[in-house]
């Protein structure tokens, strides 16, 4: 779908959060003018400091403007940059399409320049300074062109290859259901699981174990910034607790009755379900050779371990060590990439470790 | 709770699984006899080779007498060795205890020393050869007692205590609500989650992050045992199950009507429960220290960093490199003993290591 060639013009970006500074400096990265602009003028510094681009002047005429504000201000950014630059193609970053996009619409943004993106990429962290030229590397982008012309459209593909990410074009409603799928609604849905023991006894919730942590963590999150997310995405987050809410209730009612068919059918419906998503380590680790050892249990065994893999010039992309209910084991993957799965294992092997797949 | 005193006599495990072969390892590292039985004389075997016990004779007399299983033949096999052993101490390991012990005795069993138990210790793997004589060290294990004698009760600590692990006593009734709460409603919910995405798109499957991936990792678990278990403990798991769908239906309400105080209540409520829950690497690892390095983006990082630690006579627990979205990134986090952290930490530093915390 990417066209492959790479942008030529300057790029504007507004917003020099994570994503905005990220997407400056992959395209920094590439050789590409990059002009900066944000009404907070600490991130603006921190931004240029590392070298992603030049602060923007009144006669600058960027070929393409990113909109990399919080959504609340995306329509209306998207709408004063369409007016200010009315030849550059415009696009911006937010998690939610349809509403953000028709909103810049209205209020003035051209809508054959405007081509809405969400990159699938992001950090934990925020701001400037967690920013990352290479965060969009191999990553999702999506684009939601609606009315725009293809020659706009083709400039966004190029700002996406460019930034080393692929872009996957589908409408602005299709991604809306697609995210609240996929990450609003489990979002509530963890909320509502750990909400479950707020007024549990303490003994009970102490023999939690990974599967409840598992569910339970992203409860953790940021919850204004959730509240935000689930206020403009709420129809099709709505949509699809009603059918969690009609499918447990149907379980609790199976369970009583003793149905063990309708729960199996559910438990086999689950592992199907699971098995669609995209490897464990992340769609682009679907690549990864996974080297497990037996490690004896003496001390050194970790270093000598990474030693040898050093040694065989092979990059050590994760590792993992077996837990039992929260203690280490001896147990250790190594994650490499596949070209040097078996170049690790053999050195391995030399060295009389016990290489076991 | 625990009295801390070891066991003298002998004990009978029956099923040589992996519970059950732990436990004989566990008794033996303490220098107690244990005498195995098993229908499966291939576990059986196994068990013996690896030094679990010796098999039962018709003329021993244990003085406890551990089940361990599984829990379709648990109540039958509690009420045989009733029987057999008039004067033994009975338990047993099944994770779920007010209908099992019911039934054995219904069948049978001996009330007065019948003391239900359920170590909060497992593997992934299963049988005789994944069993560790350490698997229960630090872990709960909860007991229910019952009508049981004070004498026999006290049996059950002990046995507990030299398995390395501490007990809980509660009624059976309460456990069966907790692992209603904390695992089975869980292991339903993330099934039914994942379900929704059997007949998604793949493009929206494809978008799916960490979220997701998280909350339907124990979606894919083995089917036929969570059938066994949602069924023997159906009516509390029940209960859970209709107050989640009644949340998740009224939060549909409230995102339909933009009753965005509403939403935002759930997600507090979702982070204050999230933080009840016993640290992230289990409930014995809340003990850990983390070491958080930058690592250069040189080969052979992690290798010099894990000889600095050895070096240091540091034992690293656990190690996580962070992923951003997939892909690792240049942080990587030590977990070892809180009286080592200061000294990795200075050792690191010692040898330029960009130290975090």
């Amino acid at each position: 779908m990417s066209s492959g060639s790479r942008l030529d013009g300057a790029v504007l970006v507004v917003g020099t959060g994570l994503l905005g500074t990220s997407i400056a400096l992959a395209l920094r990265r590439a050789g590409v003018e990059v002009l900066l602009d944000d009404v907070d003028g600490d991130n603006l510094r921190v931004a240029i400091d590392r070298g992603a681009g030049t602060r923007l002047q009144p006669s600058d005429t960027p070929d393409v403007v990113v909109v990399a504000c919080p959504p609340r201000h995306a329509s209306q950014v998207l709408a004063d940059v369409s007016q200010r630059f009315p030849r550059a193609t415009l696009t911006d970053v937010t998690s939610i399409k349809a509403p953000v996009l028709a909103q810049a619409i209205e209020r003035g943004a051209d809508p054959q320049r405007l081509v809405g993106g969400h990159p699938m990429a992001g950090r934990e962290v925020s701001g400037p300074a967690g920013a990352r030229a290479d965060l969009f590397d191999d990553r999702l982008w999506i684009l939601t062109p609606a009315q725009a012309t293809s020659d706009h459209v083709m400039q966004v593909h190029r700002l996406v290859s460019t930034c080393g990410g692929y872009a996957v074009e589908m409408t602005a409603t299709e991604h809306d259901l697609a995210v609240a799928l996929v990450s609003h609604a489990p979002q509530v849905v963890s909320s509502a699981l750990a909400a479950q023991l707020v007024d549990a006894d303490t003994t009970h919730v102490r023999i939690a174990g990974q599967g409840l942590r598992d569910m339970t963590r992203i409860a953790a999150s940021h919850a204004p910034m959730w509240n935000d997310i689930l206020a403009v995405n709420g129809g099709p987050v709505a949509d699809i607790l009603d059918k969690l809410a009609q499918e447990l209730q149907a379980t609790a009612v199976a369970l009583r009755a003793g149905q063990q068919a309708e729960i199996a059918a559910l438990l086999t419906s689950g592992a199907e379900g699971q098995a669609r998503i995209p490897g464990k380590h992340g769609a682009a680790a679907e690549r990864y050779s996974e080297v497990t050892v037996q490690l004896a249990d003496r001390s050194g065994e970790l270093a000598r371990m990474f030693v040898a893999a050093s040694d065989a010039d092979v990059n050590v992309e994760d590792v993992r060590i077996e837990h039992v209910l929260g203690r280490p084991s001896g147990l250790v993957s190594l994650f490499v990439s596949p070209d040097t799965g078996t170049t690790l294992a053999d050195a391995l092997r030399a060295r009389d470790f016990d290489v076991r797949s």
